[in-house]
């Protein structure tokens, strides 16, 4: 079942800050609903922020009063900035919301009404949601050759079907190893502040009947340490084209102790991650939010009356440290320059390889 | 003001579970209520341990029904199994225990009544307590020594006052610094799952007028990683002879990315921490604590029903990612073998280091 989709003239999405105990389904009917959505984390995962966008734009254009097809053009593009503004590090949000741009204006330009720009726009933020189903399931594929069986992994924050449209991009691949028969125990970190890997990940592994363990983010060092962990495996926000890599905040010391134990470490995410625009991780922007997130639980006040807190909410993990990233057209290993450029173009002209249905050794490139 | 201390029979301590919020002593009447006290952890931190055992034990000898010396040797030593199995990774505890039963000890040889026995087993318990005090200022004058002004530094954990005697071991070196007119900041490590830093440290460094930002444990990296720390600065529960240090779930990780980032990582601790008998950090046994701290937050399940959490409490920090030691009798370099040997042979023989009342540069050495 998909997270977010359009019904009835409205944007559908669950709302993740009541899992796992309450399953509540938000119907949005306008775009500043959306845009409350995103920012305020109703939704989240980078995937699912730029499909939950692209929906909203469509939305906003299709309730826009514009008469003529440039005026129509005009109010999409702000509509654009503003849901663009809701969240700064997941460039998907950005993505999502160009290429329904990219659809109204190529549908104008070929002569078309005010009403089939406001199709093409429902349109294109629909393609975008199946791409991004097709993406995971490829990026699921690839990666479990990656994996040894069985296999026991690390999982930071959340990457499953509620962090993207339907079943997830790392979490994607433990989906297939596990479909595929084989074993796999995932290490849940909770993932602080949020808690998305306690409240999300471990709520969908139970409904896939994946086992699994949670772990305060702070024992991941230990479990790799002990030689008990066989890869890691994370989502991203965004990907400069050095390979640099924004993930929620915690990703950085995971990935540095990976390396330093000489275990793998991967990122799955599907190339509208990467932000070719970007040399390397320096300027990615970094959300600070707020530090109730942190000195609050459950809204209970923890830290004493008084007492600050820093909240950035991702940090920038160094190309090095980064193993090799998968995609939905193919495994990518460094030098990443050239081959996440290769994975971008591969992806944007459509050439991408098969994927067997039954995993096989060997590693798909693009 | 002490946060363990003997008075009318029994003993007094803060019970940290109810911090911030809640400022509760406990007086303690029975080991039974002592060893309670240390297990729940209302008494957490690893002097601060060592001193409760002390002061426990000294108590169940006061209430011992022996009639004469060596029954009551023999009922001291079972009360001191009974609490030494109270937790498994701070060794401070069996040296506080191990303390008084010499003591009561040698006052049989030499010829001791029970009543001589059982004000020998309280004078070394005080004893105890108050060279732990000083050991915490000496080793805030040695460690302040190695910090530049201004400094901002991490802290993982609590290691003020609470944790000790008084004072602190980590967190008496920021409070030298502080007390010296000198600037100081602190990143606090939250430190889940009991999050003692932003409960414990937190309420100590307002206390102080130490300025201090609480962060979440993944976020350490992000801070290093920028060049905006200077020192980390933690604690220890167990130091085995090579230097391997068991401390808090977390530190080791701390540890990998502060040596991958250049930034000097301090372990802050008594030579009553070291345990020589243990070659290195394998043999350090690493206490598994329940789930329900991982699963729950301010008494509210978090994680699905039904989802299962390890709860490994401590983690063990190779030697090799620790710039130097800093115990009573001065820092310990590199390499750590015969250094920590010496430093804890300093310490029984009384020949420690004179310190400077003003922090003067230079390191004293053992």
């Amino acid at each position: 079942m998909r997270t977010v989709y359009w019904q009835d003239d409205s944007v559908r999405l669950i709302d993740q800050r009541g899992l796992p105990n309450r399953v509540v389904w938000l119907i949005l009917g306008d775009e500043a609903s959306v845009l409350v959505a995103i920012r305020d984390m109703a939704v989240r995962g980078a995937p699912a922020i730029g499909a939950t966008a692209a929906f909203g734009l469509a939305l906003a254009i299709r309730r826009a009063s514009a008469a003529e097809p440039r005026a129509l053009l005009d109010a999409a593009r702000r509509s654009a900035d503003a849901l663009r503004a809701a969240r700064p590090t997941a460039v998907n949000l950005a993505w999502g919301l160009d290429a329904v741009l990219r659809a109204i204006d190529a549908d104008m330009q070929a002569g078309g009404s005010v009403a089939s720009m406001r199709r093409a726009a429902l349109r294109a933020a629909e393609r975008l949601a199946d791409a991004d189903v097709e993406a995971n399931r490829r990026m699921g594929t690839f990666g479990a050759q990656l994996l040894p069986d069985p296999c026991t992994v690390i999982h930071h924050c959340n990457t499953g079907a509620l962090a993207t449209v339907d079943y997830g991009t790392a979490l994607g691949v433990v989906r297939a190893v596990h479909e595929a028969g084989r074993q796999v125990h995932v290490l849940v970190d909770e993932t602080r502040p949020r808690l998305q890997g306690a409240r999300l990940t471990a709520w969908e592994l139970g409904q896939l009947g994946v086992p699994h363990t949670v772990i305060v983010d702070g024992a991941a060092g230990s479990f790799l340490q002990r030689g008990q962990v066989d890869a890691v495996l994370v989502g991203a926000d965004r990907i400069a084209a050095n390979g640099d890599t924004a993930n929620k905040i915690g990703t950085y010391p995971l990935a540095v102790v990976a390396a330093a134990n000489g275990v793998p470490f991967y990122v799955v995410a599907p190339t509208s991650t990467v932000d070719l625009a970007l040399a390397d991780g320096a300027g990615i922007p970094i959300e600070l939010r707020d530090e109730s997130e942190v000195l609050e639980l459950a809204g209970q006040r923890v830290a004493p009356a008084g007492t600050r807190a820093a909240n950035p909410a991702f940090d920038v993990t160094p190309h090095a440290c980064i193993t090799a990233f998968v995609t939905e057209v193919g495994v990518v290993r460094p030098p990443y320059p050239p081959a996440l450029q290769s994975a971008v173009s591969a992806a944007a002209s459509g050439q991408v390889p098969a994927v067997a249905s039954q995993p096989t050794p060997g590693v798909a490139k693009p």
